[in-house]
């Protein structure tokens, strides 16, 4: 079987600042650590921090001693502040790109803009970047966006998008309110690494028979990787490897392999390293 | 033969304002009157005005004496000014969505961001809404514009639209944007009587055998309204009912008749009593 990798894939540098966080932490080992919510989404690697006593907290509140990292995915900077003057000790492990959203939310608010992220609603990425101004923001599902329903009812407004949001539905929605706003401010929201996985991810669905997206179930990036890749070709999510049902691999001449902003570099070798075998 | 007539056809209010400028002034009969350019672009009208004394001038250099009207599609105000400070007496009566789009340029240009506008590179209305601020805006002829050569090298732009564009045009052309830039402030400046007029056209052609756009040759909002009704029937663009070629009568039940925005009542009214006849 011929195996070919996307050009990017793995670790973005969002997650890979995070770790980092923790690993400096467990290396200094002065003070217990907790990760507040799980770093990234991806369990093997938690569990690998779990071994070296990194504990996952559900929230916040949970922390009553030693150090507390906010995941990548981050948390609403007032939460973080809170609990700072309540005498926590946080360490903001926030993705910038995440961060920047609220910078942006924060200037279009000065400009009395009505302000539309399009993307999950619960998504925890979500959550940390407008819960402190969900007054002035309105957060659009993607997935059940209609156009005929759509009346924005402003005449400015500004559209940013989540970082992990496939750019092509991002430019459709936009699309609506170019037709029915006078002013739009769009800013393109999109993670770069985000982007850049999807577009060479569907660059090798496009000639393979397979295409196998490695990543958390819960990430939301891998989970645009699936919906980019079954486009074109017989796709699979899966975490490790050995989820795989070998039937899959019959006949298969080709196999593309992509991997989540979340997913180790030793999970994409495992997966090499079975994959010759066929 | 059944005749469908679109819901909106005809004078917008830019015109009408315009025309309204001309024909006080013809009332008062104070001084010469002279319009600076052909004041709409109908040859109709422009010829029932020279039948009342209103010469057409080329340029504003040419006006010597009397009183200048500057006409619909607008001037730059920097030559506007320069010939009132040489003694000049000029009415502007430029639309005011030709006005807006300066407007807006000049406030983009203070927000520093690299400004294009779509549409007709040496269109009267483009000259001069664009003429005073060549330095800042680059204008993007819809026509030739090729998304995989287009580089824009910038992080933030504005992306404004010549008033007679169709707008499924800006909206394709502005993707390109959202997926090159970071921060694009989208300014929908297609006039909405010309929008309103393409889509009621559009709704017409989908229902007729033939679509008869009536307007002047040099009239581009006309020229869109053509390109909308072709896309979905026999269509033909024509300044008076009598250039139509009675052979493309020929079996047709439904007949959709619309007028671009310089096209007076009079000329739809003689087109419906022509067909009626069929």
């Amino acid at each position: 079987m011929e195996i070919i990798l996307t050009k990017e894939m793995g670790f973005c540098n969002g997650v890979k600042m995070a770790l980092k966080t923790l690993d400096k932490l467990i290396e200094n080992k002065s003070e217990k650590i907790y990760s507040i919510g799980e770093i990234i989404h991806n369990p093997d690697v938690i569990k690998e921090y779990e071994r070296k006593g990194v504990k996952v907290l559900k929230n916040i509140e949970e922390l009553n001693e030693g150090i507390g990292v906010v995941r990548a995915h981050g948390l609403p900077l007032s939460i973080i502040e809170d609990a700072r003057k309540k005498g926590k000790n946080i360490i903001d492990a926030t993705c910038p790109f995440v961060r920047n959203i609220s910078k942006i939310i924060e200037k279009e608010i000065k400009e009395n803009s009505k302000i539309f992220l399009i993307g999950e609603k619960d998504h925890p990425e979500v959550v940390a970047s407008t819960y402190d101004y969900k007054k002035y923001v309105e957060v659009i599902d993607y997935e059940n966006f209609s156009s005929n329903n759509f009346k924005p009812k402003c005449k400015k407004c500004a559209v940013l998008a989540q970082t992990t949001l496939e750019e092509s539905k991002f430019i459709k929605i936009t699309a609506c309110f170019i037709e029915k706003c006078s002013e739009i401010h769009i800013y393109n929201t999109i993670c770069p690494a985000a982007k850049n996985r999807q577009k060479y991810a569907e660059e090798v669905a496009k000639k393979v028979d397979l295409m196998i997206i490695l990543g958390g179930k819960k990430s939301s990036n891998t989970k645009r990787l699936f919906e980019v890749c079954k486009k074109f070709t017989k796709a699979i999510h899966i975490e490790r490897i050995n989820e795989i049902n070998p039937d899959l691999l019959k006949g298969v001449k080709k196999a593309g392999i992509t991997a989540g902003t979340s997913t180790p570099e030793w999970i994409i070798e495992e997966a090499i390293n079975f994959l010759e075998k066929y």
